[in-house]
């Protein structure tokens, strides 16, 4: 892995398109302060917005070429193909149900692919994008952007040297409390989308956050869910999907010994913004990690006293110190871990555009990894349905 | 209730004996200094072991005299009766299968009963205790010390006021990591009858800490669980009784809304002593405070900037002033809120005593909080030993 | 040292009588909760208040005998020492211009004194009682309570030990908020004296909380201030003492290297209640202590990550483990740090009744520590009379 | 001002030059992600080092035209001014020393300079800057990059609004513990020329981190010293500049108040890595802001609990929000706060570019702040010569 405190601009940037994204849009703004603040890449055309005029108005707000302003994916898509200086690789950053179609005819048409999660909005869909990418041979990342946090990789590198034994626990939460009050009936774009069936799929916060846990918790600890158990609310009356959800996990045995875990999303706890936090436990340690304060990474060895490893600090070990820009105590945040994912495409892309292999140790999150999440909220979703039964992710 | 802030030494001190407590004995040390800390109470008998030399030697160095060192409770309570200076009251705090044979004694004998928790080893014997206490006529205490916490009663002050809107969800959870290794092999006093069925019960960790968990939740919002899913594990190799469990709730309705919640308690998550931890959530703000910091109450209405208010400080309430020792900022802890529970015993007992009515607002652990704790014990180990399956409590 | 969490109620307690405490007083019902937590003391006699009715209605309160609640500590302390059940040890917790004419009679009369602090109201009367308690041959003891904390007893033992390498600097601090009014002229008790030069001193905050920040700064790295350079203010209009100050210190020598540090103090800083925090940094190490969440220390090896060290927890070292009353994460409080220095006091009255030699390690704050105290806020009065002029305290 | 989260890649980026800041440099990568972050700047030149191998070397790894990699600031100005797609603005991040030539160049060839701090090695060059820069009619802005984080502009604008009420205590604080050990001596690049005076200034640590320190408290206060009494020292033996330095400061009245303050910073420290604090307190309420946590501002107005306000929270007011780019909960780091500063001269080189008014509100630091902040290190310096003695900042 190149590290992402010398990774710089370049002579020759990566040409990205973007899909979804326009005015009044919250992730497509971070993935283009994500994608230029390494500045490996160079935005030269988009389908902002499903909305003609916020399509066009968004594309001149952003300096591109009104010509490579479509009007829809396929179209971009297509265009981009045929031109000698087209996109090497679209952003995709709508409402979860255009995930597919659009990466679909991006991948087929030669494009490599950084997709927002979850990865789509329905399992069966996430099948299908498995298969695509496969077959088109070209780079695909899904941006769960925490996995990006140094600490997050030092955590990952702790536990896969066997700081902390053999894991036995789990524990990951992400409250928020943004919507704890019915605003998606008052027209708020974020919340509209998130709240509907028919665009986010058949998880609400599960799907949204839920996921995000997931991924962090497997994402750190190497280990997959065999199956959970989950009780999910909707605590805000009329609203469609969950607004909240308790999970119990159990994971897949490794080395004769079941690791169980619990994980808690709501979207209606007041006082927690992105509270999103992660504890494991082993036989030897224990790590804690919160997202709000990334910096940081608690690690106790068992029968000793707590230790706080900082970024940039002195207990910073290679993984973490591969993705660290500038020293300890001086903060970086969430569009850092969401420039590393892309800065590690890059090294990706430009590695398969070399026809060398890829940088070895790349831990980008695949459509694996994304298809792995989507059985996660359909199992939630089920066992939820089922009164809380156990049920079994690999059966779905 | 009598402010804990001005109570003092006094002319009159009740006349407390003790049933275990004795040398090696973690418990019965507390109970002495949270009894002597406001000076109400003078410790005169004992039956502290049940090892006769053990009793006779913990009696000499706590100075009692050698004729009220008895070698069994029994023989206690019958003497003690029939002194006119015998004891008032009893505090007993031998491990939880002596709880109810010794509560009874005493009770019958006309002796107030201040009692360590879990209530008793099963759920017939708690029913029974239920029983006896009332018949009784006396007091009797159970010590959940935890609910003596200024900053505890100030969530369940604002609770009650309705700060929180109506209650949505209860995160509670207490890990701990003292027995993360298999130290009741070892001989350690404490370990080794925590994680035996005969003296402990059904429960291990649920029964030790799960309880303190479920009695803090309902506690601060008036809850009580309707079911419970459990998984409990036990982590450690050949260990009896459960040393972590994963619970999720669903509390009674409540104006025509149904709360969740989870409890998480472990005692072997390596990096956790005492980590006891509540979280409240309503339709209009939040609460959350840990243990190892009492002093402290974090506060979100829904909203605004989350406060913190502190044990002393300007935004205490009366519940929190009326067992505040000393002013904001030099930290009160664990024997203080300890101690109020045996300082608003001794009001109990002194208005009963001179035949008055007991205190406004008394919130003394019952037996039938005790009872409430054994159902939520059995529950959770009947609902684990079914696949986690949905297990109410008031069918037990 | 005899551990305090062995410590307990014994045959013999140790007869106690108090000067001032009575209603409406802060610092006496501290003392009292502090002399009865252990178990070591019983309280027996008072000249608890310079208002003959209000020391009368405290004694009653007290539960005192009304022959031993006596109207001048004159009285009390000839009275007292006549009685073969006089007591042995006085507590004298009057405004500081009271210490001296006190604790002298006392002294001379064969009763160990325990004081509150700071020593005196001036240097001369601290200089005569340094006297009088070396000649009498009775134990004086000065409650800079905060000596008493485990964690601060851990720091000064890695001091020791040299776990910081050689010491190059200090930095104290101790805010507070409760002045930032004009409350003296409302007739608030406490405010009222401590403003008042004819009964606190020529110190301000620098005499009511400067000194126990560099009393506590002393105890840990076994270094005395040299010379100091202040910055006194009384930001309330019409105040007449000092209510913020700035100290820079420079410390006598040690091994060739000259330690520097820095004390903060205030009464009129807004958000903080009993701030102080201590920071001590060497040549291989750091340490940094709040007495707000007492129960940690946060350790730095150079080039290390941080290490939370707690009370009761894995990292403790003896001295620590010595005053350690309950496990770690169960919070122990000002309240028990405050007990602690009782408990020592009564180890070593037990010893001297005995004949014995004093217990090996005793820290109790001294008459000699306390005119080092007086020293140091002198020191910083003349040195803000003079321009902040550096100021020698060994000249005084 | 316009809000940095609106800001984005437009249409005519600005064209950048950079002195300094080759191979092996830290602040200049820093100053180069800080211009990419949000679009404004494409970098097309550059004088990146004096070594013309490393110079060279550098250009190539940023991908600039080799044509435009210069081998002198001199060269670089000269060359630039005279195309027509020269450079607009240039980036100087050298040494101190050259800060002042470099500058000059750049100003007198009519090319906007955005230049590291502090603003010269002598106080001599800093007037002279300030005389070049004005002159020049182009945008000077020395990054004290601190300033741009959004709780310091929400801390600002309260103390603007009198939520403070009168400013009476400025406490700031820069810990470090990075040079603790004498690194220079064994070539580490940054400690190297930080603790040469030739390349440094008069001024270590107080010229290195204390001027960030003062400029912050002058910032968010709008107060300026008035006089400073400054103990300096040299802990690591041989060092040649400061290390430590204890400032008390006197502020110029304001109101009839004159308020106080004291700066700590330090390079020996160890357990810190870039701990800077700042703590302000009025007559009506205080605040408290720790830049490795810089999402939080702690708020208390007197007699009220505590308020934790957050970037992107509901406490957040307009100065914050107009440079906040993402959700709260969602960390933003230091590379943000130093990109609010590039995009806020961007906003200003467009403005000057068209003709138009400079943006209202416009906070940027100038060289004017960059004079004041070399009076303060001269001040510093001078009163440490003098044992500490009271130096006044304008009559140097």
């Amino acid at each position: 892995m190149v590290s992402a405190s010398t990774s710089t601009q370049t002579a020759a940037p990566i040409r990205l398109g973007m899909v979804g994204g326009g005015q009044g849009a919250f992730i497509g703004a971070v993935h283009r302060m994500a994608a230029r603040l390494d500045g490996h890449y160079t935005l030269v055309a988009g389908a902002l917005s499903s909305d003609p005029e916020r399509a066009k108005a968004s594309a001149a707000e952003l300096g591109l070429d009104p010509a490579r302003s479509y009007g829809s994916f396929e179209e971009m898509a297509q265009a981009e193909a045929a031109r000698e200086d087209g996109i090497e690789a679209v952003s995709i950053v709508t409402p979860n149900h255009v995930h597919y179609p659009a990466a679909k005819v991006f991948l087929e048409a030669g494009i490599h692919v950084i997709c927002d999660k979850p990865l789509t909005s329905s399992l069966e869909d996430a099948k299908a994008l498995v298969e695509v990418a496969r077959k088109s041979g070209k780079l695909f990342v899904l941006t769960h952007n925490y996995s990006g946090y140094p600490m997050i990789r030092q955590a990952r590198q702790m536990v896969q040297e066997g700081a902390l034994g053999e894991i036995v626990l789990v524990q990951a939460e992400y409250p928020q409390d943004w919507l704890a009050e019915p605003i998606e009936r008052e027209g708020q774009k974020q919340a509209s989308w998130r709240t509907d069936p028919a665009r986010s799929g058949a998880g609400g916060a599960i799907g949204d956050i839920g996921t995000h846990a997931y991924q962090l918790a497997s994402f750190v600890t190497g280990l997959a869910a065999e199956s959970v158990a989950a009780d999910l609310d909707s605590f805000v009356p009329g609203r469609q999907l969950d607004d909240n959800a308790h999970v119990m996990l159990r994971f897949k045995a490794r080395g004769g010994r079941q690791a169980k875990g619990t994980i808690w999303v709501s979207q209606v706890a007041p006082g927690n913004e992105n509270g999103l936090k992660l504890r494991v436990y082993g036989t030897k340690g224990g790590l804690e990690w919160v997202q709000a304060d990334p910096n940081y990474l608690w690690y106790t060895p068992l029968g000793e006293p707590k230790r706080l490893i900082t970024r940039g600090g002195a207990g910073a070990n290679a993984a973490a110190s591969a993705v660290t820009r500038i020293p300890g105590g001086h903060p970086e945040g969430y569009l850092e871990a969401f420039a590393t994912l892309y800065t590690e495409a890059a090294q990706a892309i430009r590695a398969m555009r070399d026809g060398s292999t890829l940088p070895e140790g790349l831990v980008l999150p695949t459509a694996e990894d994304g298809l792995a999440g989507m059985r996660f909220i359909q199992a939630c979703v089920t066992s939820s349905r089922n009164d809380a039964a156990w049920t079994r992710l690999d059966t779905l």
